[in-house]
């Protein structure tokens, strides 16, 4: 984002935590919700940081999230924790799900923990960040209110289901993949359309499952997966290791932070988490993590100048910058926050 | 396939079988790998079924395929495992990894077995298949000689590095996925150079990074990734998961099949079982996977007719077909296994 102001980490800090201390979040929950969307900001991942504050609060507010969640996790097996999120805001249940799946897999070499009846997760990139500072490789994932069509299909049915990936480097930035299992966010389909711009092919069917390049017809019919077929499969993955192993909800089960105002979102989320220093050690995977890295950044590029990136490397750098000089929002944005933070109403919820 | 006959599952597997023991592989491993390759086949996977024998057998005549492989497994941790396959035949080592991961996450819920040093793998879809007929959801994956650049960049250095995904269902096939990550394979790509016709728009880019309908020139340059960046990360992925996490070869590191006849493979792969019974017990995964099942299944069509398909239902329906009526398979290829099963030296060696 580019804005007039720049906040620094501390204040956006302090004012999230306030904004959900006002409607009744817990301090400790205020602060771990707080970390994950600051984090997101920093990272540059403005979409999904401290401007879905202003939804959230909301559904605090409507009585839907519930600001005060008794979270329950089930456990039969050492490496295996289920979690119940009781209408929790998403990072709440999140970041304490995360933290198990870090501790369970520091124990067994390997864990997974399986997340019900949460909400929004929002972007996954600040929680593989979080896993790979605690040295694990993660892998995780969480549905979403459908957008998509099943393949061959022309009724939404299949969220964008994103996915994430987190792995430590000795001595640089983690890499960390945090991809959506659409070929374009609805966001940018709105974002072409109020600026008059037609869409490019490949990103959208109309409502009769034709392909479209006219925003307003794709934002009335579906998004489509990555590669066809395997982006579809890939997010009924997702579904399965986040929703149906949890025993939570899935595809169209799951509802919208922003449509549905008197319905809990019933989101599903998982955490894999696996310790390097208990499968081949951590000499031997950073040497090889080394290794591939090299050889990836080591490519000529295909426009002179302008070198090849690893997943998260963009994000490593704003993280880096942002957390120097604070972060760019405009003021719109950062006055509302600051209401917030005073416990007052949200004038209009922000669109996704 | 399409041939003019059909070879019954049980004479498959004895032809194959015997294949492999005629070049000095033990009964045991013998008779595993070729549980894989004809599964493969059941499922009409014939690109990476018992066509794939010849290749097999001549780098074990080459003695860069190891017949007799002392496997290796390193644990130190009750959920981890990690296999070092001795240069053995990928199907060999493939299905003893992934016996063990199904064993371990019967014992603590989920498990991971990393192995290095393998050689291809095949298919992805027998294994998964074989997981969720001991109970397991599964996510595997495998790197595989570079056919990719990284994104932005012009020389070829990611493997399409397939992803697996398997999960059984109580009173109907699994739901199997076996994905590549680049959007269309290059056996594809030379089938239409053969035939003189050009391939689709955004599935590879010639030597200097431009895209190409051209297959010869699509052949020189690389395949594209499934939704660009996605698919290059995800590729990446499983490098990660796969070769780093094993202490095995990643990226340029790993060989071809086809191309280089004096060295291993050096393939990795992963293999990664959770137990449905210990996450939230096996009436509610059922039930689960039924709803998420049934609601992508009761979809309208986009083609009258031509019902939505969930990963797996193909294979499935093949399998039930060639397990009864037997495999279809073109005289010379039935042939040329017979001969191998005799002992004789594979005439020439089919090309990926």
């Amino acid at each position: 984002m580019t804005g007039a102001f720049r906040v620094s980490r501390g204040e956006l800090q302090s004012l999230a935590s306030s904004a959900l201390k006002a409607v009744g979040v817990p301090e400790p929950d205020a602060d771990a919700a707080a970390a994950i969307l600051v984090t997101a900001d920093l990272q540059g991942i403005d979409t999904h940081g401290t401007s879905r504050l202003a939804a959230y609060v909301t559904r605090v507010r409507d009585g839907v999230f519930n600001a005060k969640p008794d979270i329950v996790v089930e456990s039969q097996s050492p490496a295996v924790a289920v979690i119940d999120g009781d209408r929790g805001l998403g990072p709440v249940v999140g970041s304490r799900a995360l933290d198990l799946a870090v501790r369970l897999a520091a124990q067994n070499g390997v864990a997974y923990v399986g997340c019900r009846n949460s909400q929004h997760l929002g972007a996954l990139a600040p929680y593989a960040l979080r896993a790979t500072r605690h040295g694990m490789v993660c892998f995780l994932g969480t549905n979403a209110f459908p957008s998509m069509a099943p393949w061959g299909g022309r009724e939404v049915k299949v969220g964008n289901n994103p996915l994430g990936v987190g792995a430590p480097r000795r001595d640089a930035p983690a890499f960390i993949l945090d991809i959506a299992m659409s070929v374009a966010a609805r966001g940018k389909i709105r974002k072409a359309g109020a600026k008059g711009e037609r869409i490019p092919d490949g990103w959208a069917l109309d409502a009769e499952g034709n392909p479209t390049t006219d925003p307003a017809k794709a934002l009335d019919g579906y998004v489509l997966p990555i590669g066809g077929h395997k982006g579809y499969g890939l997010a009924l993955a997702v579904d399965i290791l986040a929703g149906v192993l949890s025993g939570g909800a899935v595809s169209t089960e799951v509802q919208s932070l922003f449509k549905q105002k008197d319905k809990p979102q019933q989101v599903s989320f998982f955490f894999l988490a696996i310790d390097p220093a208990k499968t081949i050690g951590l000499d031997t995977y950073f040497e090889r993590m080394e290794t591939l890295c090299g050889l990836i950044k080591d490519t000529e590029p295909s426009s002179v100048g302008d070198p090849v990136l690893l997943p998260g490397e963009i994000e490593a750098r704003e993280l880096e910058i942002r957390s120097r000089d604070g972060i760019p929002m405009e003021a719109e944005l950062l006055d509302s926050i600051r209401s917030l933070a005073r416990g007052e109403a949200p004038s209009s919820v922000p669109k996704a």
